[in-house]
């Protein structure tokens, strides 16, 4: 029985359907590319109006073929694709990659289309790659099953490496980029839509191939992420790394996505958390993605959890980079990107210093260990990366070379391919143009850059590299894509209280713009109820989150009882039925006795009576007037895209406007709410910054970690906690959203 | 007479001062590039140790040579090096290029080497390159006085680019890697510690130079910034463009800069600005720096002022990229980073898709216009770019190629050729790896790029540019370069007020923090002298920054006059001889009438006296509490290498966090000021963000002109209004600091 992978990658038949006589266009392509690579198997071309394609004989039909080939590139236009998915399903053919496109991007008709091919796909058991794929390809069996004009190569060594993009375009890019370098590839794939085979299935079914040893992703969308996921837990298993490239940094990109390949694209720091989360180094750059993979292979993620998760610290931050250098101008090329991704570059320590003074070589106690263009020298550098990549202080070493890589590798670069075998992972980055001595350190193992900021980028995304963790988690996919970011809108309310605690007009009408926004989408397109604010209050006391005292009173009341707590107090209707309490006067604030408490009650009655007539407002709820050294925001949602998440911001515009907060997959534990916090950068007004009172940060993550672990209660679709007050000495929830599906 | 220039680029004679035997050595190579490239002139090299070196006479001494040559690249030890210079200048040479470190970077042994360089350079008329310069080069003359290993090449042919660097490695680097490339230069300079003359004087020196028609930069620091913008204001007027790469975006960097050459690096985005305001590009990437010129000679920068500065717009900010492509993932590699960028990337209009229709080509109505693979023809690329290229809307056409580029550059490379004459400038970038095709670009003088992210960095750069102006200032240079550092650390008095308007204790505190700040420091060291707060508003009155009205009473007074606006008011000592008013209760808020007033002015003596007995306390400020939409803060400084600054922020600690403000040489015009306010991010806040009120922000920009004027004025070295209350109609300033020198 043939497998997906041996029918996707070894086929021993394969059909072109749609093949053309023609080898210069895009359908005449894939015979062509079949016979120069010299495939091995069985290849029957399909072209109903002609005798012979390309010199071959081509056959009418599928009909007519003498046996099953395991898998059909259909090269045919759009509708006809559709109409041989359907004969190769009921003739048995394993596979077929579709390159037409006019589905998942082309509207209506496109989502019949769609419909149709997965249709096919359920009735007959056929496994689709694509549409809108460029095709799929495996250098060693030599299934050049594309149309992508990059493929016209007379000579392509095969490799180790799996490449999966959702552009078809960049697989040509990755196999011609990748070769300019002397790097190889096993095997590459154009998803292109993924209406049945995903990307990570895909990847997931290359997994037991011993020949393929990381793999480089380009992707467009978080389309099918959990497949993704799935493939990625299972590769961190086997010690394969992933190396991704991901669109979608600004806006426009990610609109892009949308009219180029019809899925929403989503927030790009939801995409960021749930890669990092899959233990898969997101890059920023083409060339970081093309040099990465070795660095990666050369520095596995720290287990999960993390050994020693110190305060502040946590996830897979490793300690330290030690850098030395010929060239202080190069080197700070790539230290400065380097910082700026929030790497640390540290100097080394005394200890180590003064084993560089014991050798000989002079070193000012700086970030770089700059042995100047006079410590271009093989015994000056074999000694300096001695040292260091034994100094315990650092756990990768980089070394940037200046000119003399050029046309003398035997001085500044023979010390490092040396030293390639050392315990500590080396990292070279030339300076100049310098072919060969790359060559000298990728034949050696060393994982080498040619432009500082490739590799910055993939130093930092190897740095930040995670293992991934195995959560225990609902995935209902039920919640709207930009909840966060409706919930987020919706703090514009709070205008001028930025880090005021007062508990708060502004977060009552913070949900209320919610409820409204669901509202104007209608119930049924967002799915769930909304709990009352004291429903709300109750689950978050039982995950754990301290909030404020809260008595619900009889609205009928002619006197007020003893209070457990001390006047001022806050008085809110307490319904669900009323969008926004505020604005219909359901809400007083700073009640200062019992005698203005039963005013205050008799003034919501008759508000709420006036506005909203017909309201039956049985109960009202009390609570004391809160303060803080500051507000900080904590929300949970199923993203339809990368399941539970969990968020940390602090309210306002001005969090807003910087767009600065930090989110992880849910649940989390203590020491990566500890890291979320720290990369929320007006939470630093609370970690004594400038010598200001600290907020109790702690308490903070522990009601991080206490809402995230809705993520084990599937009914749960959205939570949130604002303001969540930070004091010195804990924190409390003064308002609660929550809601189920 | 043998000009400055043609003694360093074009030597008749030079002398090797310390050329060792070895050409493997440092000091070995200058005589063996020279000869290797066939310099036509005459050669010294000076080693009183040998009779020959590398096969040639040796000369024991400068004293010892037949004739004075017009430059001497000496390559000795560090204290050799300064009696060198000594001979060079005695014997009356005109320019010597120094190699030995040991100066700048070295300490106090250092600085008493540097002085001593200059004294000689006083004395003799003898002009200095470096020290630690890896030498100077002119490809026409041959002329390759440089230790630099990789200039160790057979073929160097000439071209028009003139490369300056801090960094003696850097050198090597663009002209290895602009060779790989096809891109030649016609000189090279590594300006090394600039102790004599500045890398802007060198570039000046080569302005006359017709051979000459674009400038590469590799900067390390800000150092003699002024003989910069000489240069770069007069390269503008010969329409000569300059880019350049300036290290130190993270403070990591900055601070290697200080160990590695000695000079402070200040902050970026003072860089930014001053950078910025000489017409000068800078990029982020090394590619970009070596691939962009091309585009700068495309693209010049709309003459200054701009001639339609609308609202929000200004400076020299272009409308629209169009961007057409045959593969939607790739272009977005571009696309994504230009708008990470701020670069507007817009669909075509109506009347543009029309003529697409028209033409027979298919495309959607998004921000790129995908032909797809299906449109990687000859004919449909030119007929797209025939359309964009004429289209009204766009200032420049972006065209990114995918697969086909490898192997068929006929079919949607060679039209982009075609239309390298169009009217409107056209950019290239290949997705997959085609040099064949890169070459058929650069040989039609197309722009073009081998990677996304180099591509988007120099468009952004280019896109950017402005022409510099001719400033009326001063440049007195006497005020420290962390001056706004020190003003915006004192915002962290201003905890929760971040958008509420309160004239304010933390206004108060923050100017004495900046006095207290001097008084550590010493008031000789910081220099000037703090004006009072009714000296200060004064000032700003006169420059037509609406203020408070402020009232001055005498502190004696037993009953309170009839004041000229209502009560609440806020009570201030008026002295500026105590550093912290309110640590001494010097500041009394809220104060409701009359007799309240009295009251105030008696608790503020009190406290006075209290606190700082012996101060003489003859008057107080009366100033009306004054609310609005939110606050800004403007700030005006002498920076030493930037000269005249002015910014625009807001107050509190988030704008500190985020480092959020918006700087530009002094003074400035009003579209300028408009500028700044966008860039701001919390100051949109202020601009109808999400529905809010808005702040009236053209009056907000005419006071950052008022502010700004100030650079006309050399007595003042630093001013500073925080808050400038933003209201719906108008700003005035609450309080200011101004000091004059």
């Amino acid at each position: 029985m043939t497998t997906l992978r041996e029918a996707l990658f070894a086929p021993k038949a394969v059909a072109i359907v749609g093949q053309s006589n023609d080898a210069t266009k895009t359908a005449g392509r894939p015979l062509k590319f079949l016979r120069q690579m010299g495939y091995a198997g069985r290849v029957y071309p399909i072209n109903p109006g002609r005798e012979t394609v390309l010199g071959e004989r081509a056959w009418p039909s599928l009909a007519a073929l003498p046996e099953t080939p395991d898998h059909a590139y259909i090269v045919t236009p759009t509708e006809a694709a559709i109409e041989a998915v359907a004969e190769c399903g009921q003739r048995g053919v394993k596979a077929a990659t579709v390159l037409a496109d006019g589905f998942t991007e082309a509207g209506e008709v496109g989502d019949r289309r769609v419909a149709k091919l997965r249709a096919i796909c359920a009735a007959t058991g056929i496994r689709v790659v694509g549409p809108s794929s460029l095709g799929i390809v495996d250098l060693r069996s030599r299934a050049m099953l594309t149309a992508n004009a990059a493929f016209d190569e007379r000579e392509l060594p095969a490799g180790h490496i799996f490449a999966a993009s959702h552009s078809g375009s960049m697989i040509g890019a990755l196999l011609s980029r990748g070769k300019a370098r002397g790097l190889h590839f096993a095997g590459l794939v154009s998803v292109g839509n993924e209406i049945d085979l995903s990307l990570g299935e895909i990847c997931q079914a290359t997994l037991d191939d011993p020949g393929i040893d990381g793999y480089m992703l380009f992707l467009e969308t978080m389309r099918h992420a959990e497949t993704l996921r799935r493939f990625a837990l299972a590769a961190h298993q086997q010690g394969k790394p992933i190396i991704a490239y991901k669109l979608g940094r600004s806006e426009a990109a990610r609109e892009l996505a949308v009219t180029h390949t019809g899925a929403l694209a989503g927030e790009d720091d939801v995409a960021d958390a749930f890669l990092a989360d899959c233990g898969i180094a997101r890059v920023d750059t083409l060339d970081g993605l093309i040099e990465g993979l070795p660095l990666l292979r050369r520095l596995p993620p720290p287990p999960y959890p993390p050994p020693q998760a110190g305060e502040g610290k946590g996830g897979g931050r490793r300690a330290t980079v030690g850098v030395v250098t010929t060239t202080g101008g190069g080197a700070t090329m790539v230290v400065d990107p380097l910082s700026s991704r929030g790497i640390a570059i540290e100097r080394p320590s005394d200890a180590t210093l003064a084993r560089f003074k014991a050798a000989g070589i002079e070193v000012k106690p700086a970030r770089i260990i700059d042995v100047t263009l006079a410590g271009a020298r093989y015994d000056v550098m074999k000694a300096a990366l001695d040292i260091l990549t034994t100094a315990p202080e650092y756990d990768v070493i980089l070394a940037v070379i200046g000119s003399s890589a050029r046309f003398h590798p035997e001085l500044a670069v023979k010390p490092i391919v040396d030293s390639a075998s050392a315990t500590k992972p080396l990292v070279a980055c030339l300076v100049p143009d310098a072919p060969e001595a790359l060559a000298m350190l990728s034949e050696a193992g060393v994982p080498n850059f040619r432009t500082p900021e490739a590799c910055a980028d993939a130093m930092a995304a190897a740095l930040r590299r995670r293992a991934p963790r195995s959560l225990d988690r609902s995935w209902p996919g039920s919640s709207s894509q930009v909840g966060f970011t409706r919930l987020a809108q919706s703090n514009s309310a709070q205008l001028g209280q930025a880090q005021v605690a007062i508990p708060s007009t502004a977060s009552e009408h913070h949900i209320h713009q919610d409820v409204d926004a669901r509202d104007k989408h209608g119930h049924d397109e967002r799915g769930g109820r909304l709990l009352d604010e004291l429903e709300a209050g109750a689950l978050l006391e039982l995950l754990g989150v301290p909030r404020a005292p809260t008595l619900a009173l009889d609205a009928g009341i002619a006197q007020a009882p003893v209070l457990p707590f001390a006047y001022p107090v806050a008085v809110k209707a307490l319904t669900a039925e009323i969008a926004h309490k505020t604005e219909v006067g359901g809400v007083v604030l700073g009640v200062a006795d019992g005698i203005a408490l039963i005013t205050a009650i008799a003034q919501i009655k008759a508000n709420v009576a006036q506005h909203r007539p017909g309201t039956r407002l049985q109960q009202v709820l009390v609570q004391p007037m809160i303060a803080g050294l500051g507000e900080a925001l904590i929300g949970y949602r199923v993203d339809s895209a990368a399941g539970p998440l969990v968020m940390v911001a602090t309210g306002g515009i001005l969090a807003e406007l910087y767009r600065d907060r930090s989110l992880r997959l849910a649940p989390v534990d203590l020491a990566t709410a500890r890291d979320m916090i720290a990369e929320v950068r007006a939470l630093q007004a609370l970690a004594g910054f400038r010598g200001r009172p600290k907020g109790d940060l702690d308490a903070l993550a522990n009601a991080i970690v206490a809402l995230s672990q809705l993520a084990k209660d599937p009914s749960v679709v959205e939570a949130e906690i604002n303001p969540l007050i930070v004091r010195s000495d804990g924190v409390i929830a003064v308002d609660a959203l929550v809601k189920r599906a």
